[in-house]
């Protein structure tokens, strides 16, 4: 046994998160995509089999109420309220990001004060926000100014609506300044708008404690909700009663069911609500969140760093020097908690990779993705991929 | 055994679509509430069980190309394209009605010949095509033109961009004249939008046969697909090149996965999707729409025609006189797959009629809804149904 996988040996002895594994199905695959999808938690299958067997097959209609189907969006989102910091009654659950990012970027042109015309929008940003963005200030009167996080305080101002950020870049892996952004955007007289689905799970947020204005995030990343399952959308107390949803379906109503010809908003989170919620995705999710009972996420984030850190010394060990760039920054307070790598033959070695049972992701051209999950993924795994990898650098190309 | 009962017996006995019933998890309950949540067609906990266990928890990411993830979208949108008398390629499934509803009414006004200012909208519309539209209307600078759809003729002129019609009112039951209204609204030079969440999985549609331009609906009232199942967005062939979303998410581009910072629109149904497919509840809808193989809408339309006829029959028989008038049309051109009733203490009526084990559903203030899917209901179900509701009238108020 090499040096390093004593080390990983004597990390994942140490770990008190390590147990949490057993939670998830899992194989030995060494699986660092679930900042794509994350991985199946035991007990879903089974709780869903209760829903389509029971509440559905049997209960049908009644399970809106008497399962609690209707409640469902706000109850799940006050289950990951504490995981990125904010308290009960301010997040609600449902449709895309996507969606998400729409009803959050015109209800913040809405919140702005008026005649600003700009919307700031991470030039690096997870495609779907920026052509939602788009779309959004096309339909408002905006303009899009494209600009990197590091450069938003030099370009907010006056004309300053909002700005919509990433926490994590998706593909960097790099971690964006959420207090300091988020007090300049303030300081300008805007909106911020922060994009979660990189860091919720994976690391502290503190949507409140940093007075963030509205945020949206994937659930199917770190809070492992399943394949597209719903997300969800933060609009701070301070903002709800102004809170101006482009989206304002049936569901959103202050009182849905006299279904009167005139819309009158609910009040609470309840607002960012569109249609009807999607049930068997969303009773998944909120199953699989049981996985953060007496999780806390600063525990966590110490995990996903060491991870990382500890990944990053054993790609330097036996990676051929020359062939992998690290993109993800090194310094803690700049890093997410996954690892990208530029690699010229990017596309052939991850499939190399995945054929030797370590699966990353490709972000095209030339980038390797690796995203640690701290609930299941240990520092052997962290020590297998980094050899793997080495191996298939190593050998000529195909 | 009554005369009524008799008659039940033989019309079930002559049933060519009775079998089908056996294909759902059903019980002794008379289940008039399919049009409000469908019943659970037997084999897809089995089936969703599969996509849990093996497709998230062994193939996990890979799923999204070996289990057919990643184009569930427009396959599922190709099965329910015949039950709505579309040729494939057409129907793309996601989101829920409301935001497919946002999607076409705002992609209608861009299609409408410039200059024109209003919308046409059902004034008895489901509330939230109502609400939504306003939303819509509001963003790209039209206004709303309440109007019942008998008069949409008259109201329609050189200022419609675009009608949003009901094909079957959620309340009354009436069926509009699809094939009417949407000739007239094109002789005005408008686009026409429907929304068949009350008529697909019932009645004939015809969206190409009748030049439809643009249709969503629900896949959770007579598509069985569950609650709050994905809904669906229709674009006709012609409109699919200059559909223009105003929700243009990353999975519509026609190159997802280069990640550009420019949106280029997908060809084709694509173009209509928003985010992350929605899975679980995607593939529960899929494996719900078998139990339509083999099966002709023509034939579900002539038994749903003979279920309410002897339903309202039955009530005529055994209701006393001036407790309950019918609502929903006699005649069969303007009747959907309900039977709506209108009765003065509707509320405890309904609550008294459950709990004689006919589930049927309100629409406040004053309306007894009962639901017939032909699929699973049958002759003997709408007898008992009117005798219980007769024996519920004729008992003294709570």
């Amino acid at each position: 046994m090499s040096d390093l996988q004593e080390r990983a040996q004597a990390l994942d002895s140490a770990d008190e998160l390590a147990p949490l594994r057993e939670l998830f199905t899992l194989d030995d695959t060494v699986y660092l995509d679930g900042n794509s999808l994350g991985a199946l938690p035991r007990h879903v299958p089974a709780r869903l089999q209760d829903v389509l067997t029971r509440e559905w097959g049997e209960l049908r209609i009644r399970s809106w109420g008497e399962s609690g189907w209707w409640t469902a969006p706000e109850r799940i989102g006050d289950r990951i309220a504490p995981i990125v910091g904010a308290a009960a009654g301010q997040i609600v659950v449902g449709d895309s990001t996507s969606v998400n990012v729409f009803k959050a970027v015109v209800a913040a042109t809405r919140l702005a004060p008026e005649g600003r015309d700009e919307i700031l929008v991470d030039a690096n940003t997870f495609p779907t926000d920026g052509y939602i963005a788009e779309s959004a200030a096309r339909m408002t009167g905006h303009r899009i100014v494209p600009v990197a996080p590091a450069d938003v305080p030099d370009a907010l101002g006056p004309r300053t609506a909002a700005a919509l950020l990433n926490h994590v870049d998706y593909r960097t892996g790099r971690l964006h300044d959420l207090p300091g952004l988020t007090a300049a955007v303030h300081a300008a007289g805007a909106i911020a708008v922060w994009d979660l689905c990189h860091s919720a799970g994976a690391l502290p947020v503190g949507l409140d404690a940093h007075e963030v204005d509205l945020a949206v995030g994937c659930t199917y990343k770190y809070l492992n909700g399943g394949p597209g399952s719903p997300a969800y959308l933060y609009v701070a107390a301070r903002h709800q009663a102004a809170f101006d949803s482009p989206l304002p379906g049936w569901t959103s109503h202050a009182d849905p069911f006299a279904m009167t010809p005139g819309y009158a908003p609910a009040d609470g989170a309840v607002r960012g609500r569109v249609g009807t919620p999607d049930i068997l995705s969303m009773l998944a999710l909120e199953a699989s969140l049981d996985v953060w009972d007496g999780v806390g996420v600063e525990a966590v984030r110490a995990k996903s760093l060491a991870l990382t850190d500890f990944f990053l010394e054993c790609v330097a060990a036996y990676v051929p020097e020359g062939r992998v760039t690290p993109v993800t920054p090194a310094a803690h307070a700049e890093r997410g908690s996954q690892v990208a790598l530029r690699c010229e033959d990017a596309e052939p070695v991850m499939g190399a990779l995945i054929a030797r049972g370590v699966v990353g992701d490709l972000r095209r051209p030339d980038v390797l993705r690796f995203g640690f999950t701290p609930l299941y993924v240990g520092f052997a795994d962290a020590e297998r991929a980094a050899r793997l990898l080495a191996e298939v650098l190593a050998a000529p190309a195909a």
